[in-house]
């Protein structure tokens, strides 16, 4: 019953036979092996375009080398106010784009509201040296509340920053979670919707650590070998990421795990909905449900052996929540069992 | 007969079944879990001493964290004239130092001389602001020529460091090269002879990517987590190096494969020196070999399927080489083959 | 009848007395001379307390580097929401404090609410790496806006501050229309109320560019040298800025300077008052003074000459100001008139 | 007898004079007033060229932000071994570039050697993402020694950097004084022989902070406002370093003054040339003298008044100077009178 977070379960057993299998042998390193262009080669094909495609290690490191490409002396980025880009990287970005800054957008259900977006992009007129040039947006789909951009809703936000000529930044660190919820193509999802940069993220959704910096605008992709290796990104046996997304991207693997994880979620978001001692907090989609209760079920619920956090993300909730109650964060994973949700939600009752 | 570079390897099997062996089940996530405690202790025992243990998954992160960890406004770090730091890690350090400087220093045999450390570090004194504070030397051991430093001559450097109020750092990418050379204990080699910040490397030497920043003073250790997570290097499944590192240090794997290595490019060695169409640059020490060779001997090696690079740090060498010649670079590894060894000395002839 | 910002005012006469006065003749580089050191124990004297005196030329230039003599890895700086250091720098304290993060902390008239910066602070729990550590709180005094912090006030942010481990930063760009407004010392103003960095300005109040950043705390003292010289703010002949404050700080120019400024600014405010054409946004302090008129009474003035903008720190004042309506922004200086005042009021009617 | 630094000097009188002219009234600031725009016309009309004119208040300044605009992440510039760039701004390039790099080019006589540039250069190949890009030269005109580059010299050092997409810039902290030596146009001097950036330098030739930083290339200006202003080196009231360059280029003063300078030290050299006790180290050019004596007549020199400097840049001059001895510099200022030099030759002897 450990619903703490995606990246507490380990990899999915294809994944490790994955790396098992290009264990051995020798092969050109810095990513620069056969076998590593296939693998780019394989992100294009899935994405139906040319892209250039920088692997990584973690989420921050792909998110913060899309501010850098991207960003300008006095570059100022946009994100929703609860993105992990603000509130989870320890400043990640703003370091990697030389004292960048972001900015925060509010929006509901943790998505950028456009008309907000366009009004604080208002704020830092090009012409004015005081303030900052706005470089760049950046949506996190799913969002960190778990709920998921529509591609019209992408395009929304892309609309705004082309009208300002800025750049669009996907964090996909749940981008399968948020793909089989709304059940449309990568290429949809991102560049037919107007995103340029994309973090491509597999590590919450089963891998060790892959994260494919995807870049769809050629002209922010001409720095980025220097970007990666100077922030110590460029693996030497970058093998070892692009073993795990080729198995990631075979025979749907990444969808059907992120399939699984949703559906768990959707089981435990069912049997909250019946129960009387919680609520959800707001219909879930992608692998995130967000539930309400007072404080002692959730200490019951803890004693009794389940594992999750209160909401971390600690922002305003005042008309969903009452008096002694708070919400809690469950996420499911690829390795989730109807088991664990059946435990958990008989322990809720 | 591929000896281009010992990163072209891939994972040792006893570091893939690592892995295997700890895929399934969660664990708290960011190196905060039991397990990751475990190796942070595993480390300390075989140091002999209380230590502090920052995860990351490139050699170039662990070393410009470690000279983020010692810098001052104005940071000057000093390092061997053909260090891996200032020639291969496109200008990480300085990144990571907020702009921070590395200075060369020449040393005969790819080795930081003292004297000439004490009068590089003599040209940033400390009270006079037009050039900046001298902070940290980095020594690279094994070198990127090879060789070896004493314990004597670590302790001598460190000796100058310590006059001068400065922090020593070696870069030990090929620590356990270095450390079967000399057949001393790792203690011994570094906190003993004045060594402040270890990056201790795994990946050369058979991991995927497992690399180890070992903080001896705990001066420094306390803005690595911040530093580490603002760098994009602290991994959510920090397990999957931590795994590595388990198996790395059961058993005397990683000495074992160290060994391996060393002993096959000392067979390279007794080879050429033997032939008449090659001879050895230098006396070689840890898994790398140089030889001297025309150009078209080179060239027939390579032709026959012999992989391995021409010097890449191409400093002057004047007096080791001939009109026509150039010095070519042998790498072994955990994989090589007496096989490999030999197939390349009998083409060499 | 220019009212557009104090910094379009040039030199009172006796800084160009002064400037004068020791432009001839020779004089050790650097901030390193006789006279040099003088002034900087003629601000000790004043401030009642050692202190370190770092002469620049920019109050952008003073505020960053506090912000960066105060940073750790991942550093994160609280100031009010409309503060320069964040609505008017372009960055700098961020780039300064090599990617630091400035948080806005909410507040009526332009100050800080010491529990909103006790609520923003605890977001930044030091143990915690993925956010960041909170290092500085900066207070405006006064503020953009106008107003004036009570000593009691300081002392209350102040002590928010210490309870967290957080330094206490004094934007001081109009420090001397702040001093005579409340009528008390230099050191109850900062020290005493638990200032440790002072950003002591001059330029708007009749210096040509003189600043300087004053430090309590010697701590945050030892690295100034170098953040200085290496931001390109440490001046060869800083006698120019030392001449300019020796003349400053004699005779009480410049505390008979702001006084001026404050009641030319209190007399605009007075005419206002009785006008039924326009009205005061709030109580003046200071000098500035803000006032609500709908866009035709403004575009009517302009029309005739006053030169004045309006309020460009454009945060919600909904409960100040109608529809139709808009906050505009008066600032007098030293060398204001009441013939400018009164044709202003009498253009106002 | 003041030999120290050029930048010991205060003020020219009709840099004074122009200051207190323009003490009086009010002026649009920030740069934007008509009377910045009229010093900035007069710029291109001097350069005889569409440039865009950045003024700042140090030299460190002018020449950090030419490193800035010019870079790209991971940049490398190149200067000459001994240059104020690399020698004496603390790091402020590197800072300014997030984390750039100086290298250092060999060369006789202070000044950059092509050849020894264009394989500098080589070592950093553009499609090798481990080392970084190489992005410009910098040259000091006249050099740290005091030497002067003819347009030629300046035109193949321009060749080289075109030849590797390479951008120029000239610290011109010396400017004046190259250029009256040479006895060419400015035009000549700089964009004609290939410059892109300028640092035309007024405060060590008479006035008290006045630089500006000059764009031939209109892309490398897009940047720069914000590059200046979050340096914090956007003065408020800019009008006082207009001011000082008005005065500074009106009826020749600034080659007045400069050719007084360089006069001086011209009957400095022809003095020392005549003394048994001393000789010149090299010939002199612009306004810097350097001579070889043993320690002991240094000394006896200063007891009895005079103020100089050994060669702060103690690069290896084996060739010039004996045992025992040592180069001491003589820096000409347009204060420095035949007195001052007759005095000082005579006490030499």
């Amino acid at each position: 019953m450990i619903f703490a977070s995606d990246n507490w379960a380990g990899a999915a057993p294809e994944i490790s036979a994955g790396l098992e299998k290009h264990s051995a042998g020798m092969a050109s390193a810095y990513g620069t092996s056969d076998f590593d262009n296939q693998v780019e080669a394989r992100f294009c094909e899935l994405l139906e375009t040319q892209a250039s495609v920088f692997f990584v290690g973690t989420g921050t490191a792909a998110n913060s080398l899309a501010v850098a490409a991207a960003t300008k002396p006095g570059g100022v980025a946009f994100c929703h106010n609860e993105a992990h880009l603000i509130e989870d990287e320890c400043g990640a970005p703003e370091f990697f784009s030389a004292g960048g800054r972001l900015v925060r957008v509010p929006g509901k259900h943790g998505k950028i509201d456009p008309p907000h977006l366009a009004s604080a992009i208002a704020r830092y007129p090009n012409s004015f040296n005081h303030q900052g040039q706005a470089t760049l947006v950046s949506v996190t789909q799913a969002s960190e509340i778990g709920s998921v951009y529509s591609c019209e809703e992408v395009a929304a936000i892309s609309a705004v920053a082309r009208k300002n000529d800025l750049f669009v930044h996907m964090d996909g660190a749940r981008f399968a979670n948020a793909l089989v919820d709304l059940d449309v193509s990568p290429a949809e999802m991102t560049w037919k919707s107007g995103v340029d940069l994309l973090s491509f993220g597999g590590t919450k959704n089963g891998c060790w650590c892959a994260e494919a910096l995807v870049v769809f605008n050629p002209d922010l992709a001409e720095n980025l070998p220097f970007l990666r290796k100077r922030t110590g990104h460029l693996f030497s046996k970058t093998r070892f990421v692009t073993a795990q997304f080729e198995a990631y991207l075979t025979d749907n693997l990444w969808l059907n795990l992120a399939r699984h994880s949703n559906t768990m979620a959707g089981r435990l978001a069912d049997g909250i909905r019946k129960s009387d001692r919680a609520r959800l907090a707001w219909d879930n989609q992608s692998n995130l449900v967000f539930f309400v209760a007072r404080d002692e079920i959730a200490e019951g619920l803890t004693k009794s052996g389940a594992q999750f956090y209160p909401n971390i993300t600690p922002r305003d909730y005042g008309d969903v929540i009452g008096e002694d109650e708070c919400i809690y964060r469950l996420v499911t994973n690829f390795s989730t069992t109807t088991s664990d949700v059946d435990s958990f939600l008989e322990l809720l009752g």
